[in-house]
């Protein structure tokens, strides 16, 4: 070894050894006849100190060392005179004996330090770099740790971590595959898998009754910001279980992660509501229970009375923000333009305030008697100082966008805390979704959930209003994992790709292995899969997987670090039998 | 849950409980009033008994069950008068009390069954049959306990586990690279990973310092016995190490592996040898040291007796097979046989036998004296009932010749037992491998290994000579994994391309970033990469990795169960902007 010690170990009870250390020089300082250099290494910084008096040569040669150059240094501990107690090494120092260059650097295009100056393409480009900052490093090293413990805790529940394909078919449900040209078969392809969720079920069939894997998925999508081609689930799928036992399983999951992780413990079982009861209360199927302010609903309560906007509504609800009616009518308008913002496109927004004396004032008092703004915010429970914020319009837009608002006030009054945590189940999801465009069913979760057995009769008469077991894992308002009972027999399986408007022979052509698995005796199972870059921001308190991905693509799927995708050869196209077009459609 | 517990734990102090169980029918049997299923699990077989007197109904249900199909059977713990102490479970039975029926099955293609009646293509097929095997599915249990065993390790010793990206640049070196079509960038292709070597250096860069990684490669090679397209490393990198350092901690590696997985523990280091040595020795950089049986080289010994076939041949040598004298003349004739093989491709074979009473006789008597063939048996250390076979020619081809026929005897005379393993450490390989059709230089390990400091003045005037500090973990006689110390400053890495014939300008655009990275402070860094299906197949004592791999291609990189590669839309091909040819060149 280059080094007896890492840069990030030694204490006081060290003092008087001869060490070697070995690490990039982080910073330097030249005081009166004293030259302080920062060692930096994964593990720490350590203080080496050259003293021009007792040894000038050493001292002039330490004096030369840039940035980033990568030393060697041998040397004696010693206490240090002004201790710096935000440093693990900051009792003691090593004065320096002999140094070592081990390589030079060229001056770093952005400084290696928390608060950079560099840009986002710069870092990007230099990601190798920018990995050396410390909180970029902690975050893939807190991603480690929790791949670690997912292991521990699957494996010492019975998991089974088994490999599957990389190398799969093309699938035409969901997202878009990337595919792999085969050079063996002419003009046929390989597609990347955008899940193992057929192989994970035929791992049940084969009775592996408990499987787990941490592995890359792949979506060809069009850009989202902070969406990345290649990304990570940890996949799991248990047989012979109710929803329960899924339940039960992964939520001992999640208190482990953030046991071991965050030392963060919860009181009693997650919360659990259906995907109806999330709509109806939060206006989404993955709320934010961080803080309450549920939406009311109030159509019946505000109708007759001649506003037409009301009178006409499909549904009129609201939320009560708490302690908020002195908000100014500048902070009323910010709040009527976030919702007129097209990504939630409402018309408007009505208030009403709660004052001090327990009378109503509204925007809409012409309409509406004090005693009606008074019933009005009894329903919705609004007590002194209350300021309710109402929205109507067709259902399910104005549930969204009181949803959004809902967020948006919780923001506004710092309720979304990054460092505490809520977990919740959502389930009972619906089984399909009605696309106005294209006329057809699509798959809520994927097309082999199973549809609940007392919803098997609509099946053929009125799928849209079958549900699911199926359940997610929110967290803070984020999904962090879905999944569901799966269908394990042929014939649901059949009804299921029919209902989606797969012919059967698509459906054979597709997807023909896993009917014919079904009909070797498949057992009960169901599973779930956890968005691990995602959790891991989340644990981390970024919102950003990018900063979780050790070499992450940018927002065009490119990785600008290694130049690709990029430009092949001629002789391997025609080896593989394909050529690009001229003019792409 | 559908079981209060599995097919495998129940014991005889659990007599009297009611139990439910949930498996698969292995074998049903009607013994007189009795019936008696074996039901099977993942954790074993559980035998239920029906009683047609005391429960007709059930008893009838019973017969009716199929091979495979899945059940669900209440009933009570008893202790079993006819015991099967090759069972776990075997003290007891459960009287069944209900039964249900979870799934039927067809009946499956081939029995579930160790010694099955499927043949290779249509296990394939239904690969999810294959794996209910138990032999099978143990192998998939084996890999994962070992998979969990490598990471506790390396977890233990500091190395982080970083994902490195599928989708990558395509670099000509080396094997062919499955390349993807992007979709947003026209004509550009990312490419799957052979390994992540270029991004593990990138980390050593970014100071992780101690990296690691069980992670998919990708080949796209012609047809071999036993390759797979998709392949699995163990991947590793640490910086600050000279080869000793990297030696001793996977030497650790592997000790931990078998401890855990095997119970075995190896007495003293791991021997090591050089690649010279290893070559002299053994005619292999891969020996099998279960068993001595050194090549002996012969040629100055038996020169000068007008011999002209070892007169002329730039190397004699043989080996001494241990009391193999009494070999026939028929045994001897497969031998030459054997080593006449086009895969050896040698000329013949020279055999000597030591007689009881010293006396050596030959097929070469009438070149050699009495007192010659002493001498040479005197060299080769053969004594009384020992056999000398010898061989001639091309130094490299006959040391190749002996090798494979040193193999070869060694496993006729039972020294190559598969539960008992030799691990050797093959160490200083050469950088450079000279290849005569294409007249150029290519690297033996990868074109990122260092030459040794004492080489590098050969690196411009002779290339062929210089060694490096490169090694491989050889066990009984298999490759297990291989790596070396790195290049880290970029001056010595673009010799190196310019050695293997790579322009300046190729190097910058296949590898840019890597000598960029060089400028910024690289630490001294090397490592290694095991084929983690090869070392699970040597664990579970078999040689074809596809036992190892749950769902494995065919020899034709074709997986045969979900039929793929496969054609896919021409609407997919639009999108990507690429065609297929309709003749492949």
């Amino acid at each position: 070894m280059y080094r007896t010690h890492t840069c990030g170990e030694l204490v006081i009870s060290n003092k008087g050894e001869k060490v070697t250390l070995s690490g990039w020089i982080q910073r330097s300082r030249d005081l009166g006849g004293m030259t302080f250099v920062d060692l930096r290494d994964r593990y720490g910084i350590t203080q080496l100190v050259f003293n021009l008096e007792i040894n000038s040569d050493l001292c002039m040669q330490a004096r030369k060392l840039g940035r980033e150059f990568v030393v060697q240094v041998t040397g004696i501990v010693a206490e240090r005179s002004n201790k710096n107690p935000r440093l693990a090494t900051g009792d003691i120092e090593i004065i320096a004996e002999n140094i070592t260059v081990l390589n030079t650097s060229d001056i770093p295009p952005f400084t290696i330090e928390e608060n950079t100056d560099g840009g986002d393409e710069l870092r990007m480009k230099y990601r190798y770099l920018d990995l050396r900052r410390q909180n970029v490093r902690s975050n893939i090293i807190l991603r480690h740790k929790m791949a670690q413990e997912v292991r521990r805790y699957l494996d010492g529940q019975g998991f089974i971590e088994v490999e599957t394909p990389v190398l799969i078919k093309s699938t035409p449900e969901g997202a878009r595959d990337y595919v792999v040209p085969s050079r063996l078969h002419h003009g046929e392809f390989y597609a990347l898998p955008q899940s193992p969720q057929t192989f994970k079920q035929l791992l049940m069939v084969a009775g592996f009754d408990k499987y787990f894997q941490i592995v890359k998925c792949f979506r060809d999508e069009d850009l989202r910001a902070d969406r990345q081609p290649e990304f990570t689930q940890i996949d799991c799928e248990m047989s012979f279980v109710h929803q329960d036992d899924i339940l039960s399983t992964f939520e001992g999951l999640a208190r482990h992660l953030f046991r071991e992780i965050k030392g963060i413990e919860f009181d009693g079982p997650f919360p659990r509501i259906s995907y109806d009861e999330a709509m109806r209360n939060y206006g989404s199927d993955k709320p934010d229970i961080r803080f309450g302010m549920k939406i009311i609903e109030i159509t019946e309560a505000v109708r007759g009375k001649n506003f037409a906007v009301f009178d006409s509504a499909e549904y009129v609800g609201g939320i009560c923000a708490s302690r908020c009616a002195e908000y100014t009518r500048r902070q009323l308008d910010e709040l009527t333009e976030f919702v007129k913002r097209p990504q939630i496109g409402a018309k408007g927004l009505v208030y009403a305030r709660v004052e001090a004396d327990g009378s109503v004032k509204s925007s809409i008092d012409k309409f509406y008697s004090a005693d009606d703004l008074k019933r009005f915010a009894d329903i919705m429970k609004a007590t002194e100082g209350d300021l309710l914020l109402i929205m109507a319009g067709n259902k399910e837009k104005t549930l969204a966008a009181l949803g959004e608002l809902r967020l948006e006030l919780g923001r506004r009054l710092g309720y979304r805390d990054a460092s505490s945590y809520s977990p919740l189940w959502v389930t009972d999801f619906p089984l399909l979704e009605w696309d106005e465009e294209t006329k057809r069913f699509y798959a809520k979760h994927h097309p082999f959930t199973a549809p609940k057995p007392e919803d098997m009769e609509y099946m053929r008469t009125n799928p849209g209003r079958v549900h699911a077991n199926a359940y997610d894992l929110v967290i803070n308002g984020t999904e962090i994992g879905g999944g569901s009972i799966r269908i394990h027999d042929p014939e649901t399986q059949s009804l299921m790709f029919k209902t989606l408007g797969l012919s059967d022979e698509e459906a054979q052509k597709q997807f023909g292995f896993l009917l014919n698995a079904f009909r070797y005796g498949a057992p009960p199972h169901g599973g779930i899969a956890f968005g691990f870059d995602r959790w891991a921001a989340m644990l981390g308190g970024s919102e950003t997987i990018r900063d979780f991905i050790a070499f992450p693509k940018n927002n065009q799927a490119r990785d600008i670090m290694i130049d690709t995708p990029s430009s092949i050869k001629q002789e391997q196209l025609d080896e593989l039998g394909i050529e690009i077009k001229k003019e792409k459609k």
